[in-house]
């Protein structure tokens, strides 16, 4: 197959070809289904599954997802789903059976409605959806199989062995495929993500100032690019909680334990859209039609303005390597106290009475942005708290 | 099957029993499972699809989705990729029963192989992802199926056929009892939810203020859970973008026509989250310790600060109202020209100089709000003419 390769090379777009998780996980599944195939393809094998062995494949398509955690997550859904489904299915299958006749055929229509409705039920509670959607899915439907299929073949016992069998065949080739080749971790992309955030915003905050008071030199795209980083991390609850869903799922690997802190990986996050949406009111506020349009009364206040983000950035972007590179940074103590201190340099160099000889809506203008700083400060502080704490429960190792 | 529906009331928690639309939709399920179990349990119709009838059943579990556009949406992915899949898949089997002997499962290993890999790249590219995620997993799915029964069994053409029959009947079943029995449509539910986000954002804006002066008399629980009505809105983009791609695919019922534009929808949701985030400052800025302690000080600035935040609160509700009743509001000009009037008596009852009066910080912190709020105004401007187009789109009708 070294034609397969190539072929599949010259067809991608060149700029994601370059992406070479997502060209991997592609090959991984290829690899997979081959695998799999030969449960047909090899006499042998075949002769001692039968048909049972498209269950296999099925498992290997269905449960096959894109991080070693989702897959993991999926497959033991699949598998306690099809254990309980298939348990309860052939306990429900003799009970209708001892009824026999035409009753027969009613019991199971009725334990079919009684069991598929309070499973899908079950689905749309939220608490139980998030951890256990597929397996209420696969549940309702290896019952209905096993159920309808002993009305009309009375090996079910034999049945649901046989399947079961064959599934399990399915997911050790998914955990082979998805954890021991070039495995992708939900939990190496949460920690990776929360990290850059800190970096993002922090260029967001330098960015606005640098616009405000005209210290740019680049091109319109890269200022707005820069600009922007915040507005990724505005919209990124769902996409966490997710990552975060199957970390947990996820064993022991690289630097991670088995009882990682993902919840506290969460709040950050959580802070961290907090101090985005401060970012969003700064950067709305900077570039307001009702800032002053005057250079020299923007200079009278460039100065403590100007540290005050530098450091604000500065801090965050500490706080982004200590998670990165899962070492200690400064004590939080230490970090608040150097804030504290510029904050009040910036309250004392912007005093009201100021902003009173500025025009009114100057006035306004600027001192909105100088307590929306000192806002932003605030939440740094108690981020700057959370990130230690975090250090603390994950071990993070000293300087 | 009377007992049936006592014994899941009497087993539901009280609180949420009386989610009838939950409840509606298992025992939905619960009908469709029983109509396609009796594929089983009628002799003649098993005569007719024997084994075949699995299919069925597992695409009623698979396919059946609260709402009716999530179930079409899937039901056609469904056929779509099995389609798709079986035909390429005969195709395939047919090429690889050409070269016979040894190479015949070598050839089908290399196909299983490119096939499965190019369509599992094809799931991770995101514009393809968002519609078409579930078919090419049945596509892959079907193909592999196909191929190596082709293997086994030389009459794959009937089995093709034979699947994508009893495929049908499922998906018919589904579409009947989804559409059909009091049908659950996400395109309701992105407009009311839109709508309810311009009534949180009112709310949450008047507690604001109505804590910060003081007039509030009710319970702590209260006033918390009415400013906290805009966080909800803040997370809500990954939701909205969902129901909004069910919302494409449900056919014209009730108020929608074919082609309702709910790209509009999707624009009025991110301007009004970025009304909640400006909210959000808002919130911080008043319950801030910078804010002035003294009651004398709140009361100078009281009542402008009161006419403007319910001036908005009322505008927002308007606007809201206009949505959900699906009713022209006032035009948008007209809405515009009462807010700069109200804007302007703010700006000059609360002049720079005045604040200059003020103590150091609390001058900075009541021009803050003051600034904030105005910031708020032009948003809300901006929305207000957002739904104006969505009214001239969606034809809204007059008074």
């Amino acid at each position: 197959p070294k034609i397969t390769k190539r072929t599949i090379f010259s067809l991608l777009p060149s700029k994601i070809m370059y992406d070479t998780r997502q060209l991997t996980h592609s090959l991984k599944v290829g690899t997979a289904l081959v695998l799999v195939s030969l449960l047909y393809l090899v006499d042998s094998l075949y002769e001692q599954v039968g048909e049972n062995a498209m269950w296999a494949i099925m498992t290997v398509v269905v449960v096959f997802e894109f991080s070693a955690g989702a897959t993991l997550s999926k497959g033991l859904n699949r598998g306690i789903g099809t254990i309980l489904g298939g348990g309860l299915g052939v306990l429900a299958a003799t009970l209708a059976d001892q009824i026999g006749g035409s009753g027969e055929a009613i019991a199971v229509g009725i334990f079919v409605f009684i069991f598929g409705a309070a499973a899908s039920y079950s689905r749309l509670i939220p608490a139980f959806k998030n951890f256990f959607d597929y397996g209420a899915m696969i549940f309702i439907l290896t019952f209905n199989l096993v159920i309808v299929s002993g009305l009309r073949d009375k090996k079910i016992f034999d049945l649901a062995r046989d399947r079961l069998l064959t599934i399990g065949i399915g997911f050790a080739i998914c955990i082979f495929a998805s954890l021991l080749i070039f495995p992708v971790w939900s939990s190496d992309e949460l920690h990776s993500s929360i990290a850059s955030k800190f970096h993002k915003i922090a260029c967001s905050i330098e960015g606005c100032f640098d616009e405000y008071f005209g210290s740019v030199n680049e091109k319109d795209n890269q200022i707005t690019a820069r600009l922007d980083g915040f507005t990724s991390v505005l919209d990124s609850k769902s996409k966490d909680e997710i990552l975060a869903k199957f970390a947990r799922w996820e064993p022991w690997h690289g630097k991670f334990g088995f009882y990682h802190p993902w919840d506290k990986y969460l709040q950050i996050g959580e802070q961290l859209r907090e101090l985005a949406a401060s970012t969003f009111s700064l950067r709305d506020c900077l570039q307001s039609p009702r800032q002053p349009s005057s250079k020299s009364l923007k200079l009278s206040v460039k100065e403590p303005c100007e540290a005050m983000a530098s450091l604000l950035a500065c801090t965050l972007r500490e706080l982004g390597q200590s998670i990165e590179n899962m070492k200690e940074s400064k004590p939080g103590a230490l970090i608040v106290a150097q804030l504290q201190k510029t904050k009040l340099e910036l309250s004392v160099a912007i005093s009201a009475s100021k902003l009173g000889s500025l025009g009114k809506d100057d006035g306004i203008a600027v001192a909105s942005f100088v307590f929306l700083l000192m806002e932003m400060v605030d939440k740094v502080e108690v981020l700057a708290k959370k990130v230690e704490q975090l250090g603390d429960l994950a071990n993070f190792t000293c300087h």
